[in-house]
């Protein structure tokens, strides 16, 4: 098996230290495990549950943050955008601009993102069919050069799908239903053990599950896997409730790492 | 009860004379029944299924052809926005700016459009519990002048919820929830009967159970209705599937009005 | 429009006296209103949360108070049966037998309960798609004289379907969809209000919810409505979260008949 | 990691030649592969979607039957049964009993097939929580003998949960959900991968799924597999469209041991 990649990192800019911390500790993870890992962390919550709710520092400074990043751990870095005129400025610092779930069906944003040249990762909304993102795809291929392949541009990731109110349900049939349109598939584990809106003035979740339901997604087949993580998860600004704690991560990438190797082999037996 | 607002036209604005013939048709309609009638029409569908689905004419032709809507049959008009940048410009002419359901959890384009003083209809997410609007009205409050009433300004819509895949339900307990909210509470009846992406490249859905689907929302009590309405469903060039014929639209409308009458003695016997 | 008819009582069989005292309160009510009642209680509560949850008071006896409240009250009576061998005794005391929605797939248990001649009110599972109460209807028919129609036999019962966990929504196409199957059908306005498990060892709900549940769905249209009503909910013995008391109950059904009513005027209008 | 049970055969018995046939089969695949299999099949299928479709060769034959596979191929037989006074017939040839999905609220038939001694195969319900589970396990305690451990008994299956109508998603939280309970947590991968009634007759599914959806859930760390299979899956009596080809089973298995050997590490590496 090819290969996982990681996007890692606090859900929002904290600080450049708080930032650069995270960073140093990814860094010396990704060359342990000999992973390529990429600096994940917003420079706006433009979605947030609550009007109170923290939203980080903004697109200057969060960019420059970023840029610092990437420059003193070597990191590449992923950022996601929300309005269309945050396409370039974003690519300018980011190697990976994300579109977040819910605005996976905002045609212009989608095209802006990938007309810049970076590699662009969607999310599925939490109100589609994995089959939907063919839409997507077609969306993006519609701005790329033809001799582009389009599985080095865009990625697709899962993030659990509506399952009543305030829940989400992971289907793992979609990853395999997504991996058919020839982009790599990403599972954002922590996204999806959450319960959004959950805990009253923000998102709940279970963080204990992130473990299964990331060998789950790994067991199916994926090119990456997308993990929010903190070093002090009870007091991070966003996504406390499923944030993943830092001094655990390496113990459960190499968790995963077992489980993807084993899913090379099982997948190569079944062809599937 | 108090009367019934109408929120009614083609789900796109097709061309300066298709706008202008149905706005004439539904002025009819308002000053027969005796009911206000707010046009409805999108400048841009900015989330189209598909990439190669038409769009609409842009901000500037579509504005330009709402507002002579508005000059030549009297009626308010109300246009959806999908950046922050377009609120100003749309405020300009519309008299109720919308935010589309996909877009229910962007706090600065909710804040945006009720800073521009217009009222704002925001639909509720597919992927949104009834309860989680009140962080809607929260965002909507925190720009409001504190002696402006919050249903002065802000109106809260009902078009379905995700319901599996492809599929939306409507669920009539979320009506009763919003109400408490201080809101004016509006049922959107085309797009509760979509399913969504299920005609493959466009969204589906089942334009027979509008008019069930229209008297359970106002038999539980609604200050208003949503309708997509065009000349000849079957060509609209946006939501044909769900787009009620602008020639049965009175039939409807006299058929809701009397079940609007007797929710409100039914509801005044039961006090709910 | 056609006469609504009425499905109400205890969930349970609390004791004979209290079977007499709510059946005498419930021929009260149809006398007044002009409402055939059927009264609904249950002998046995085979499928409780929890083990250790009151039953009832068991079949023999169960059926022997069904039978006096029927000499005594001249109401008919509706009791549920869970195994194919509870059908015949049950068919000598009650007028109609229901088959509860977790049973809606035993072919046998459907078969036994037509097979004795009287009405069946077959609810609908949560796990079901309206559309599939045809299979329903189909098993129903085999095992009817070919001479009978299927809608003096058998009654199709919306109770609300599985949306996410320990959740319930009552889909208001599914109503007009069942109507189409020649069947009368019937709204269990107090199951429908239910969330299954929620209360930790029962069944939750939300009984304020009930009258506008009702509402949409008679305006709808439907011929009957399903209610559990208990002259003191709070210490009822099975489905307490639910109930409706029984000294609102007079009013609950006068608001419905207004809605009743103009939903017949309004269905006539559009022919739907 | 401990061994993985696998439950396996085909939906219904066809006939004598046929179960002893496919019986060998598996046998030979459990010496191969050093596993235990248990041989599954229905006497009974009394929850056909459609009245038409066969149901199997009744309890007497059927029992007949599987205890000639017994006899013969030293495989341990599991099968399912619907009514109470199915127990103890059952229970004098299979090793296991085995209780519907539908049927997992019915705390009679549950302590029945607890009382006969015999281990039971609860399925969780397409419309139940993976907590409530715990009911289940309640309602077998309450039968059990103090001195007996529940997890000696009792089984706890997942076969999927109502997601929209006509589909089912399979929630891996759950599997970790129940393994608190105390009770083997078994996977049921071809029923994982059902569309109820999709194919309009008779349940539809994805086939090409179960092999994804078993990764998954041997990942998240199962102590069994549950897998219909059939020589010839075009041409089952039963659920066609989700069993599993005979000739290919033991492929699968082999890729699945290869997971769970892998699940093992990696689960105690995380403790979870």
């Amino acid at each position: 098996a090819a290969a996982m990649l990681i996007v890692a990192g606090p859900c929002v800019i904290e600080s450049e230290s708080h930032a650069l911390g995270v960073a140093a500790a990814l860094a010396g993870i990704a060359r342990r495990l000999g992973l390529r890992v990429i600096y994940k962390s917003s420079f706006d919550k433009a979605n947030r549950t609550a009007a109170t709710s923290p939203r980080g520092p903004g697109i200057d400074e969060g960019l420059a943050i970023l840029a610092k990043v990437r420059r003193e751990t070597g990191l590449d870095v992923l950022t996601d955008i929300h309005e269309t005129a945050q396409a370039a400025p974003a690519a300018e610092v980011a190697d990976v601009l994300q579109i977040p779930a819910f605005l996976a069906r905002q045609t212009d944003l989608i095209q802006a993102a990938v007309s810049t040249g970076r590699t662009v990762n969607v999310k599925k909304g939490q109100f589609m069919a994995p089959e939907d993102m063919a839409h997507v795809v077609a969306k993006a291929q519609a701005v790329l050069p033809q001799d582009v392949p389009i599985g080095d541009r865009l990625w697709l990731c899962e993030r659990g799908t509506s399952f009543g109110y305030r829940d989400l349900v992971v289907d793992m049939r979609g990853l395999a239903v997504m991996r058919q349109f020839g982009c790599p598939v990403i599972f954002d584990a922590g996204h999806s053990a959450q319960q959004p809106a959950a805990a009253g003035n923000a998102s709940g979740g279970k963080r204990d599950l992130i473990p299964a339901l990331a060998r789950a997604a790994v067991a199916v087949g994926v090119d990456g896997l997308f993990i929010e993580t903190h070093p002090d998860p009870a007091n991070a600004l966003s996504d406390a409730a499923t944030a993943w704690p830092l001094d655990r991560l390496e113990a459960l990438l190499e968790s995963l790492l077992i489980v993807h190797a084993a899913a090379g082999t099982a997948r190569a037996k079944m062809d599937c």
